[in-house]
């Protein structure tokens, strides 16, 4: 568990990554004439980019392949190796690097698998990496599917990928080429592709730094399973996105990590995909579940600008398209306001008397005789700025089967809905029947992203509207005095390390198994108080804990109780807090092997596992995220005052997580932390207990 | 708000429905040479039928039409016109369904608009249906695109549709036209197709019964806006689904019924869409969101079997593709099973040592050997028993291009593979990247659901999942003696009624504004009580309420400052109830204009609107439906008693639910009724507040 971000920023700068993109000269080890071979493939590519850099075919047999002069060892060449890519057997991957090495090459592409698939496997990879590192050189791979420079004409990848402006990083082989399908079926294409395999050296981060730093590369899409460093790539992309260039992102939660035990609430709750939602929402990437959401992003996000707000509408011809489109718009969070009445009047003369006109807008048979209204309402709608998007939703597109006058109006009409989006600065996203169709070829070539169904038209239009501004990636604190594991004192532990971190705690105090002691700190406190058996015994144990002491009596006999009973050897006496007065919060912080301390607050108390209300970021926060954390949660009206209630102090609950998350953030030893119930007040919160888990000894 | 279910069911069974479907003969009015016009293609229709029964086509002016004789009035006619499609101006529709009933007509389609665009619009439609519903005949329409039955060759409406299995009912056109596309890329197509239209005389509910009992309809799929009587509907539904036919349902909420006033939580929760939800789920129905959601269902329903459980097994050949798929099919509420160590053992004998097998199955290319690997392991892992369906996903169907024999090998293997289904008896759903491909086809001409994504090929095959027993459809009771709306005593009378009817209250008493008479309800009640201000105050009065009040002095002093402040002339004594030892719940109903009764139950007190954690159903609910309602909530968890608390009375609250719901229905004139909160304890349930909304005074 290390982040070891220094290390890695500053690798990035001086590593030749560029080479990998776009080399001098290209090497391929282990070109071959067999077609089911991947060193044909590869052999082939090279030569393609032949007229561009010298092309190198190794092959320790043969004199010829593809017709070409066949090196048998990459120190016969008769130039320098910058990139040399492997095709070879598994068992021949170390020696192939070292000769790369030995030639000069500054980029290693290792198509071929480890042979390491055994125990030592990430240890030989290691060391391979390190050599690589050593010489000044970038490795890709092991077990990747190579490298693709659309603009360099470099084409070493064994997937087939259309020219455009998309960089892939894919970690996938059969992904990349089902990402690559979907593009060209969108009219999308790559600038640049990298396939990860298994980062031995090059990961995700310097990837999505190269192509940051790409000028054709306009949009970074990636299919990751294993974030390795997480906040250094959570940081990379930030970096893009806040350079103009958005990142989408496929993300498997678990990939790499194994599956772990949890012992506390936040430990169950800020899952490991939680904690990727909290990295990937701080750096402003788009977080998409699926192959053709990962597209379907990409093709609104490359053709489109932002909206201003959240308002749409929805143009249909045909009742049935509008409402369907209507609901899920508003299921995204969108919303359709109702036109007003001038805008409505202005609609009405360009329809029939039948049509809909509020939002949605249903144009009711009147493109059957000028299908011009799709352009006009469009241009009527979005110029009135009563909305900020515009979805057009059924049928445009299948005017066209009406003949061919009809269908060339159809594809000027597409021709000006895209100038109706430039002009108003106000994107048009169409789903239409017709997809395979001219008219929706003409909208994709004009700029307008154009889906087959409505749920995908309504999911892009939504990845437009204004989203919360990207965070900086926290950095981490130096380290504290590590807390040492041990049964004994462990809540008091807990209790001592947030309070010294600033968490207000009800006022306590531990003493001694004395009834004098403990009368005496129950005057202190002030009643009712809380009596709690201290000791070798398990928090939960039963009966270890009696509430609501009102007055002396009742504290002796509870405590002449707990002794007979359990035979603790120290009380904790516990001001009793105003449970009915406020709300309980669950606040805590989980340390993620990939992503570091991941920060969590909640609905608490009995409510917490049972509602699953929660909100997740990267820690430490400060206060204005843990307000917008707190605030973001469904309970959060709650803290406003409910049923005539005074509102609750959402700054003090604030204050105690963004100090909880302080102090995790300084204790890497400890996998979880938390506080659970924070009683939050009208003028105050107060954490009522506490707890921590240290990290699992390896083995 | 009239539920009429026997007028409906008596009136469905004695209509000449069938005349619509299989007419001995058939008259299209307005039959046109104009390509342009509707009147042209249905004439085009009927003649393309005229060898199954005459065909007549109907033109005032016009001597032939389409080269055919055509006559000037339906009384010209040579024979008796069964069925009359009315293609003529809005302004001829009424004197239009009056030839034709003349004429004899059992079955009449107006494709024409209704010309009345006017308030009176809806009593002009139902005059039009009264005649029709006398002279014994029906009407579908008006303002519909007509009627299709495949084996009857009858094709009367202004859409194309592929032949096939499905009976559709659909209240757009240009929505039937693109389940009509969507359905004939997926080798789909429809029996029966019926346009709705205006449904002035027949309805969805009257055509779902037509379509159960039509034999080679096998799966019947709806578009609808407007349910009309929603509790007929369903019961029309749930008979088709319970004769084995499986229904699919696109309804959209709020179409037909303006946006309403809410008064109270339930009203608010228990919207229009979770009415429908509620109704269609105790019919049995799949209900959908979108037109390709919608082929999607009928393509996983009508060629698959229903699995016996929710374990599933993915089966890719990559890694990608297996852990999206996975992720995708857990959040469908799949599980996916670690296979056994024997199962596991006996499929590394068929694949590479790197093959992943415990769940998802990666193939890791094992299929670039031999693609008979997809059906060896397809039976291996679905003849263990050990899961209940199979999704392949990711590269199937591209081996093809690795040459022809591998490609007659791919086609053999997705034959092997729909046999392996056969065989096992349970469901394989594939996704391919190569949808378009041969293998695809094979697939689903040999029974298997094929799609194109990844998140489809997941959401059909979770619909094969058991479901809930479909519940009865309840019948309402006799109305009882309308409550007559008035400010006065509302809180009392709410109480009354519901105490009446089985709802069990905390103890209070009402009593007038005397000391001596509070201070006796409160020593018969016991202490602590709460006491209340009642009379010409609306309850939500800030500080009419005084909670906690533990003896005489307390009661006294908050008698004393409420008389001085409010002066109220009654009083309302209540125990006080120990919230502290239970959950709060929320129950009510709201009466919906097309639903009837719909009961909810939900978290209660402060929480009700903020978690908006609620269930709905049918009202009224028996005590098994009462249970399983809140049995489903999110904090269900809780009544079975959290951090060691004593389980709480889920009986009693159910029973108080199904009380209210039966009271509920017999009051109809009360928009909306409920328990708010209802303290669930560890014996007993105690209503604490209740309140009822009048429905408004139509205008």
């Amino acid at each position: 568990m290390s982040t070891s971000e220094p290390a890695t920023r500053a690798r990035a700068s001086a590593r030749p990554v560029e080479a990998l993109f776009a080399p001098r000269s290209v090497a391929v080890l282990g070109a071959s004439d067999d077609v089911l071979k991947w060193g044909n493939w590869l052999a082939r590519g090279a030569l393609r980019g032949a007229h561009r850099r010298p092309a190198y075919l190794v092959n320790r047999r043969a004199a010829t392949v593809l017709g070409q002069t066949a090196f048998p060892s990459l120190s016969a060449l008769p130039g320098p190796a910058d990139l040399v890519v492997i095709a070879v057997p598994a068992s021949g991957l170390d020696a192939a690097v070292d000769d790369a090495l030995a030639a000069g090459a500054r980029a290693i592409v290792a198509i071929t698998a480890s042979s390491h698939d055994t125990p030592d496997a990430a240890a030989a990879q290691a060391a391979l990496a390190a050599r690589v590192q050593v010489a000044g050189a970038v490795l890709l791979g092991p077990n990747c599917l190579g490298v693709m420079d659309a603009g360099e004409q470099l084409e070493l990848a064994t997937a087939d990928l259309p020219a455009g402006a998309i960089g892939l990083i894919s970690q996938s082989g059969n992904l990349a080429l089902e990402l690559a399908l979907l593009a060209a079926r969108d009219g999308l294409g790559f600038s640049r592709f990298a396939s990860l395999g298994n980062q031995a050296d090059l990961g995700a981060t310097e990837l999505v730094g190269a192509l940051a730093a790409h000028e054709p590369t306009t949009l970074i899409a990636l299919y990751l399973e294993d974030f390795r460093d997480g906040r250094a790539f959570a940081r990379a992309a930030h970096d893009a996105v806040a350079a103009g260039k958005p990142v989408v992102a496929l993300a498997i939660a678990g990939g790499a990590v194994t599956a772990r035990a949890v012992a506390s609430h936040t430990g169950a709750l800020a899952s490991d995909d939680a904690a990727i939602d909290a990295a990937l929402r701080a750096a402003g990437v788009h977080r998409v579940r699926t192959p053709q959401e990962l597209i379907d992003a990409c093709s609104v996000l490359l053709r489109c600008r932002p909206m201003a707000g959240r308002r749409v509408a929805v143009l249909a011809d045909g009742g049935g398209h509008g409402s369907i489109a209507a609901a899920e718009s508003e299921r995204h969070g969108l919303a359709l306001p109702e036109l007003s009445a001038a805008l409505c009047r202005r609609l009405r003369t360009e329809l029939p008397a039948v049509a809909a006109v509020a939002n949605p807008v249903d144009l009711a048979g009147g493109a059957e005789r000028d299908v011009h209204v799709f352009d006009r309402i469009a241009h009527t709608v979005l110029d009135s700025g009563e909305v900020d998007g515009l979805l057009v939703t059924g049928y445009f597109g299948g005017y066209a089967e009406s003949g061919p006058e009809v269908a060339a109006e159809e594809l000027r009409a597409a021709g000006m809905i895209s100038a109706v989006a430039t002009a108003t600065r106000r994107p048009i996203v169409v789903h239409t029947m017709f997809g395979a169709g001219a008219a929706a070829a003409t909208l994709r070539d004009a700029g307008v992203p154009v889906y087959a169904t409505i749920e995908q038209a309504t999911a892009a239009l939504h990845r437009l509207a204004p989203r919360p501004d990207p965070a900086e990636i926290p950095s981490l604190p130096v380290p504290a005095t590590p807390i040492t594991a041990s049964a004994a004192g462990h809540d008091e532990r807990a209790q001592q390390l947030l309070a010294a971190g600033g968490v207000p705690f009800v006022a306590s105090r531990v003493v001694g198994a004395d009834t004098a002691d403990v009368l005496a700190a129950a005057d202190e406190l002030g009643y009712p108080v809380a009596l709690k058996a201290l000791g070798p015994l398990h928090k939960s144990d039963a009966g270890a804990v009696v509430l609501g002491l009102g007055h002396a009596t009742a504290l002796r006999a509870a405590y002449a109780e707990l002794v007979s009973r359990l035979g603790p050897q120290r009380f904790f006496v516990q001001r009793m807090a105003p449970l009915a007065d406020g709300i309980e919060l669950l606040i805590g912080v989980r340390w993620d092997p990939r992503l570091g301390p991941v920060a969590l607050a909640g609905a608490g108390g009995l409510y917490a596992e049972v509602l699953r209300d929660t909100a997740v970021a990267l820690a430490p926060v400060d206060q204005r995220r843990a307000c917008a954390l707190i605030a973001s949660l469904r309970i959060a009206p709650l803290l406003a005052g409910a049923r005539g209630r005074p509102p609750l102090d959402l700054d003090a609950a604030a204050q105690a997580l963004s100090a909880l998350s302080r102090v995790a953030a300084a204790h890497p030893e400890l996998a979880e932390l938390e506080v659970n119930p924070l009683l939050v007040l009208p003028s105050g919160a107060l954490a009522l207990d506490a707890r921590f888990v240290h990290v699992p000894e390896e083995h």
